[in-house]
């Protein structure tokens, strides 16, 4: 029985194609038992970054975004309109207790991987503090882990200047023991956007690093490929870090540390492609963007397309 | 059982002060049978505009604006939080059928007036021309019916030149003897942004015309009240219906038609106060924003204030 | 013989109502021999301004907005659509020779003047520098001149600082003899905008000064009344110089010297009809609109606007 | 005579250099009989966009990014002032009436062909639906008809499901008999964006489809000198029709359906100039540009620069 | 000796009139042992707000915008550059220990008030949250305190929700036993911004209230004078405490919690004038101004001139 | 002795990591007799640029900018915090003497060469007038001099029409003697960005230029390198003048004329980097950037990477 012949009372009244799968509508809210192959969840805090942030936005622009993707891949003549994608929602935070936030970061993490509901994981920050309790909830629950961060920064400050804020994650893991520096592949790290003292402690706990000049000299998909192939050797999992500020500033212009002289929209998306295809690819992260600061969104745009490319294999 | 400790799949996260109800968590999908206080529908068309109108997209801001309000009057010390809104969706308009769009307006409001849920009605548009399509509703469900129109135009323009656009929902509601002249009330309206041959019109037709010259002299809220007084006695229901542009360009930067030398922000939501205390009040409309040209969704937040006046009495 | 069905090469394609006359339909380039009520010149000038500002672009985004307004007053049922409007076009300024500039302003203003082909003109700024030259023309071609001046300054400073800037014309005009310091009249000044040693040449020189706190106790229209009447015993003709900055920021917020505690739009509005309808009456320049700082050309709007209060007497 | 100094009503002041000739000042008003290298036409219609679109505003913003151009190749030492282009305006389409609007469209592009006063023309679209009516009137008046699209989507959408859209327009032309899907190549498109079912039809109708994996890898010259000669042996004219959306949103952000990963401004224009070298081409739309979206008026600006690619041979 | 003819090293190149001194120019970074009239602060956090707020950033911009203000009083007839004003600087907060960071604002204020510099204070939030802290530490300082909050708010929340956020400072002062609940005024509460819960809070510990109704029917000025006067008879020191957001969006749109039907910048301005001529009045603190969110820094120029009618009486 | 516990009086409050050396804490004040790496001046001029421009405006937000980058190059493994960098401020320009303006930015360029007291120095602008008293400075103090100009334009404009703008910095040099067309190369001149005649002024002059497509052919790099070789001979330093709208509108959106068709930010940097590292390198000036016009000071943010690129050889 139709009520109403046009009102749907709780739904957005939008233009539907019968063709058309949009990836907004793939979204199922996660309820107990169910399983898919993706699961998403949102860690919106960026009370952690040094500077003035609202990354802690970004879950719902970048999920509002893939109403502009459909699930079919010319390039590989293959819809995935199959593929079960889980949100299991954002994480609550406490307005004023900053530790208690990021427990339960760490906590939310661990109990949507318990469910053992999905094949692969997407955590949507939230700046790039939120990956500390994230990559510790997947070292905890698979086993060691290997990272390949996309990052103009190291993010490998000390600790004793500001706790721990948006430039510390590798390094409370690593000094943490949760990651090892032999583990960790940095790319697209850019010159005069970090501190010698950092790039010795890269060199001392043997962080493959890749700067610029490198992606500009070798290509950035083999220099993922290598590294997807030295690190599947040493570890059970590999996760993924995208903060978005390893784009040039003119693609991703909504992140707080925006800067020149950084990769394209084109390198990004065909490098995570490429890590994605590796079975031991389990989870992403995509950090730092600021929805405040964007224009029409792009940036969340083009975090959207990046999950598309991790997503869709 | 709580399966999550801080994670709520399919709800957003958002803080939650105790004692506080916002209105909009007050919004309850309408489902067969259910009652409430007001029944609200959203009416998202703005094709039928003569210049470039994003008003189509103003359900969306208002209803998002009504998280910025509690359900709280400390001047009345009344908490309307027993108010139950009951929210009939947007209706799913066409495409590129123009007039087709036009019906499933008047099919919609006069479907959801046909349900005898509601005491009072809110229409969102939507630009001006939505106006004709639900009076027409209102006029067949209730009978004689009576308009009060905050407006800088008197919106009677002929048809011939542009069929029915935001320019014409009086003079289409008039001709098709649907509204009584006599039983319309036109306040605000602004010098240098009518013609002569309306102006002629309104004469003709007997409509009651304020100008801002008469707001300024005889204030709004005496104009208002002497109105329902007058049109009580002729109706068996009144309407108002509100066209942001009234609001002078600096408190309604939202408008496509914006302009200075209009009412202020206190003036609206007073005028619209006293208005809509009177009982044979059942409905109204707010027409003529364009979230795409606002400021910080100023005009929405108007707009939602302006319902809480409307709502809450 | 109608060549196409839609087009009009050479026209813009705007939808016309038949019976809307719009403001800027009414805009005749000037030429040889032609007479009107209202001739309109461009001052586009603002290199003399001691902030950037790009003042200079006003003369276009108000013409332009003079398309948001139609011929006809309700309050008076009064259609101007008789009042022919001679546009004298814009003023060729020089790129690097700023005396020169001035100078063509000069020339210009009375080269129009000269062709006595209009009972009143509107001088559109550029910068308030650009009322020197004006006032000087309109002085030379009239007789002894008064002012009445809408601004939140004096405009009086000494030139040894910085020459011939928009915070000069007042007292160049003084100075060079140009204009009796008894037959300026100064309304809205504002507090903490301007210098004891300024404050005290208006005292010096006879200038009536009216500050805000005026405003507030007496109300503007008894100001310009008491205004007018005194001027013209004293003077031939009477020049409004309206520096656009007297208005508060909510509601002109594209001035480059925004402040707040200014005169609303209806204030401004209603103070230029009561000055206008004096026949002594003849000129009015409109200044310190700087389009590239305005939200939505609201500020070159209420010029528009302004500007027909002028017109229409 | 000169009548004024530095004044010339009727015409806006500019600093003119001597030898420059800006592009704008080639434009002719078209007049009955006048001949010239170019036609321009605007085609400012989008309410037929599925999504919210103030596209109709391109044809007067692109026009005006023309006086940001010189008509002086360096690379080919030649001076294009002599070409001349004739200006037919924009179409007037009606404010609610869509398949009239549709038809004067179609009317007034096969009026223009008619005059046979030019030997190539451009239409700036509006929403990639005016495509229709104009290629169908281009088919009428040349015969056999070639098609180039530069586009992300393919637009070849069912039309039960939203009538006529900016989604259809191939779709329309094919199954309408106006041209054959061989005779139609697709260039940029993307992955996400489109629907198997669409691809399909891409597929079964014959047209030649190249991705942006195809860009990447094959580059874009080649494909568009491949596709020439293809073409030229099947038809009697070919058509260009760019939607800017094919361009990654970093470069052309002023398009309704931004997004990453597309090609660059000089590979946009590079592919245009080697496009319009071929003979047989003889006419080029520019559509989907919303200026009302754009950051200062950059997608204008392209869509300018690859007028001048096409005019400029 | 002049080193350079046009080169200050070190100091930014602005134009200066001789006699006109900028109130920005008055700053004077204190050193010990200096003293003046006025102290200023910093309080640059808001990392305690409940909705993301960037109002740290507030200090910088307010600060800048004294450069757009002198310091002669045209009404009064007086130069105030004889006041000097000591800038004590901006508080070091800490990146990511809340509390510490609170601790840190009332230490500083302690610190300065101890100083015996000034006769009076201005605090620049920040959120509202920076006002425990301050005025705790006024309280230390002077002895019983009453306090005139211009507020939309209460700013009584319960703690238990969020811990001490930007809407609980006045709590926070009450429960902890730093201000009496009949010492303080709050001016401007507006309706469906508050809860029930926080209404009965205010009435159960004596809170005086006075609604926007109360300003619009009584006056504000009326209502300060009689406050005034009631708490001179209870307190040894009268703090100010101005939530910015009292202001109607239209004349404060960089407010995190911007809404319709406020006071306007010209009832804020008058009634910190009268409040601030009280002798008791010791201290005054400016909050909830989010530059990120503002149009032209409009929201901290108008607390910068409402800053001049607190300093200069 | 510490006088405040987190407060610095005169010092803004901002995070410090101790490891971390920010390029802007590098900035020393000139005094006399102090020697550094680096000298900076801003010459912030552009009431010369043809068109509107607010490129005075860019010294304070470059250096702002430099606040966004440390000392550190990772590539090279070198901290350059021993790289000192003497600020001799900004030169203090006439409001209304234009040609007064021009010489002083000579005088002080000259004065500050004089003081021999850095090995290279960088001048700010303004528009690309500034480069005209700037290289007749250097000619003046080092000899015959060679220039390398990144630019979308050829600047060599004739002066009668306008006077010295923005447009005739080269044509002004070489008239006047102080450079000689075979010292200069230009790189990235773009398409109808220029006139034939001055086309023909740079082959009759000797000037070596590249155009957009040189640099697709050959690339950027090689380009560099040959006429660094090709100079090093002739001259005997090297200046170069980058003016930022040889940069496509994509990266470097805040120049007055942008366009589409320019260079990368990468390929910037990378150019900048190959051309300092030549020892008879000794000054560059970059120029027109507006920065009202910008996006998120993007533009300013690569003018301060190229700054580095220039500075840490
Ligand atoms: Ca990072
Ligand atoms: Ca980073
Ligand atoms: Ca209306
Ligand atoms: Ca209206
Ligand atoms: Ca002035
Ligand atoms: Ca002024
Ligand atoms: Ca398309
Ligand atoms: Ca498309
Ligand atoms: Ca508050
Ligand atoms: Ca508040
Ligand atoms: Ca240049
Ligand atoms: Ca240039």
């Amino acid at each position: 029985m139709v009520k109403f012949s046009f009102l749907q009372p709780g739904k957005p009244a939008v233009f539907k194609d019968r063709f058309v799968t949009k990836v907004n509508e793939q979204l199922i809210p996660y309820s107990e038992g169910e399983t898919g192959e993706i699961g998403l969840i949102g860690l919106p805090y960026s009370k952690t970054s040094i500077s003035l942030s609202q990354a802690s936005d970004a879950p719902k622009t970048i999920r509002a975004s893939l109403s502009s993707f459909s699930t079919f891949s010319g390039e590989r003549d293959r819809d995935y309109e199959d593929v079960k994608i889980l949100d299991f929602g954002d994480v609550q935070t406490h307005p004023t207790e900053m530790e208690e936030s990021i427990d339960r970061l760490h906590i939310s993490v661990r109990e949507m991987l318990e469910k053992d509901a999905c094949q692969r994981y997407i955590m949507l920050g939230g700046d790039h503090g939120v990956s500390y309790p994230s990559i510790r909830a997947f070292k905890e629950h698979y086993g060691e882990i290997g990272v390949i961060q996309w990052d103009a920064h190291h993010d490998v400050r000390n600790l004793d200047d500001g706790g721990r804020t948006n430039g510390t994650p590798f390094r409370s893991l690593i000094d943490g023991g949760h990651l090892k520096g032999e583990n960790l592949a940095q790319i697209g790290i850019r010159d005069y956007a970090n501190a010698k003292e950092y790039h010795s402690y890269t060199i001392e706990k043997g962080i493959s690093v890749y700067t610029m000049e490198d992606v500009e000299q070798k290509g950035i998909l083999p220099i993922i490929e290598r590294e997807l192939e030295r690190l599947s050797k040493l570890v059970d999992v590999i996760y993924l870090s995208v903060d978005m500020d390893v784009v040039d500033q003119a693609f991703a212009p909504g992140c707080p540390a925006i800067g020149p002289g950084g990769i394209t929209s084109r390198e990004l998306l065909a490098s995570i492609s490429t890590a994605a295809s590796h079975e031991k690819v389990k989870g992403m992260d995509i950090v730092e963007i600021d929805p405040s600061k964007d224009f029409r969104d792009m940036t969340s745009r083009l975090a959207a397309a990046a999950m598309l490319r991790f997503m869709y294999n």
